[in-house]
């Protein structure tokens, strides 16, 4: 029983410190994250879409914290599209991320510039509409290039 | 296929409006929503909790954006455990949320002010380490209470 606790605590202090120390956590735990982000970054920009469309009222609250958050969120994911994230649990992530970094960084950084503008924009209904729709431009875009429609492994 | 084209817009509009207009979405989107949101917050306190121990070195910039990023984060997921979520995704949410919602509701809203004072802490190493400790007894007290082990459907 003594070694099994051994085995145990050794497992579970290299579960964090492999995590954390050593920056390399589980691919499958990497991705899960990577879009856990991208799910609730697109949850606030759809709050604020349908804000700017009158689908739901303005709400100068409710849109300053959606777009502060998007863009905490959008400071994000970058490292975890890195070497061997490739793969390792179901992704609609394209593999073209990875056989053209530059390019996929490119639009990645296009899309954090316009995320950006929504924080500056979000305390007034007006200005709020109009960038909505450039940041709806750069979200499509990449999702075009390197979004596949279907989960792989 | 004039029909078709119209009951296709109407029904693109149906989802549209009822993910924001009518705060209706479907519960499978609702409850990968939840996920999401509890997994971002997890990794920013993992974190904090790492700098905390020493695990990783204190990184004052990083600190304060995890903390204030988990700030955020805990606000949102209260209405995502309402009525009509306990099922329609794998989740490990227990059904204990569901039929003692008041109990539950106190839980997360200890863990809530316990996140927040993790911002007023972030900035300052020494601070962060006495206040890691109580959030971290928080998330485990209401995991303990109400988050299953494995998925259930």
């Amino acid at each position: 029983m003594k070694l099994c606790h051994t085995a145990f605590a050794v497992s579970a202090f290299a579960v964090t410190a492999g995590a954390y120390a050593q920056q390399a956590p589980k691919p499958e735990d990497q991705i899960r994250y990577r879009q856990s982000i991208m799910n609730v970054m697109g949850r606030q920009f759809g709050m604020l879409n349908a804000m700017s469309k009158g689908d739901v009222p303005y709400n100068k609250d409710a849109a300053v914290k959606a777009a502060g958050l998007a863009e905490t969120l959008s400071t994000l994911p970058l490292p975890l599209f890195g070497p061997g994230l490739d793969k390792g649990a179901p992704t609609k992530a394209s593999t073209k991320i990875w056989s053209e970094p530059d390019k996929f960084k490119a639009a990645l950084e296009k899309m954090q510039g316009e995320v950006k503008k929504l924080s500056g924009a979000a305390d007034d209904a007006a200005a709020l509409k109009t960038v909505v729709g450039d940041v709806g431009k750069a979200c499509k875009g990449c999702h075009d290039d390197y979004r596949e429609k279907e989960f792989r492994n």
